[in-house]
């Protein structure tokens, strides 16, 4: 069967850390994060993934509560504005009117012991709570990286999730519908951490991973 | 059937300064070109349009013999080192050795009647001798990008051309492999300049193009 390496957080953010240095050409001559190549293949991999396992037509809208600075954001957000998709302040009090939610709200280095500040906290709790159908990408917001929904603040097992670069360990009891994508691992890499991917089929940026094994 | 706007080399260039303008997202706060995302997801379409019409397994080799300094282009070095693809300093004496040859020199600012300077005209006459199979990228290299071949010094009628964005004028007569992509153009633009875009299908970031009708 198709085996894959799940990464603790600590491996994660090593890779992370090796692909964002000054070997891999994503980074500048300073070996300073120069972003936004790395950036568009994970995002191109999470909306292929979304669009395989609910390819309704649809019309997106974006609740980003807590801009940050950094150009690269600054610039996803002209993308956005540019594609005529619409920003909205607050989250809707029906979430029912909507047919899927995107979670892309922490990754893996959130922490859940230390609490989820605001506006997050009244988010996540309003993810928890409906029954609209949920893709969170890389790892559902407040689950613990490795340990899962540990601290019960995290969404719910979503109906689909979007692993990138490789799974993480929270992952690895994980049923629904799991994709992994960031197609952007060079050998050298895979092999140091060995992360043993499966082969993306043909020149797709995201590859369906088998449910786990039961024991 | 499909019908395509064809660009001159104006409306071409035009294109892409809008694209990297300060309302598109792919540039700075300062509209300065950001780079990264949208020549990754150029890159991307061609090496899918490349792997969809010569499927097999393939060892590539780069001929790169004239460096730019721009901070783009260097890390894009140092992401092929990184995937331990070769760099050569010569075209090799045997290009029949290689069964693909993919020809990324110039791009659609080349003006022919300004003749091929070297290294490149040496370059240019190999690839206009051999027989060993050419996939041009945005335009064959040595075109008028209105005229094509006008001036006898360009690859001769590549077995693929991957149009980027859309086609240009001159490749309105070609009858080969012509894919389009580039599937970046927000509807605005599309709007503008009346580009009429054929829809991509699915999740695919390429799309074949119908041979042109006979008249």
């Amino acid at each position: 069967g198709l085996h894959h390496q799940y990464l603790t957080q600590e491996e994660a953010q090593n890779i992370d850390v090796d692909l964002m240095g000054p070997s891999c050409g994503f980074s500048d001559d300073q070996g300073a994060w120069a972003g936004g190549q790395l950036m568009e293949l994970a995002g191109l991999s999470c909306a292929t993934a979304i669009a395989k396992v609910f390819p309704t037509h649809r019309n997106p809208t974006i609740h980003y509560p807590k801009r940050t600075d950094k150009q690269l954001y600054r610039n996803l957000v002209k993308q956005c504005e540019c594609m005529e998709i619409p920003f909205i302040d607050q989250l809707p009090d029906r979430l029912e009117d909507y047919d899927l939610i995107v979670d892309a709200i922490f990754g893996y280095s959130f922490k859940p012991h230390s609490g989820v500040r605001p506006p997050f906290d009244a988010v996540l709790k309003r993810l928890r709570e409906t029954e609209v159908p949920i893709a969170s990408l890389d790892i559902p917001s407040g689950w613990d990286v490795e340990k899962g929904d540990s601290a019960g603040v995290g969404v719910k097992e979503p109906h689909l999730l979007v692993s990138l670069t490789a799974p993480k360990l929270a992952a690895r009891s994980f049923r629904k519908e799991h994709w992994l994508g960031g197609r952007f691992v060079p050998p050298s890499l895979e092999k140091k951490y060995e992360l043993n991917l499966p082969p993306y089929p043909g020149t797709d940026v995201v590859v369906r991973l088998p449910p786990p094994s039961s024991l």
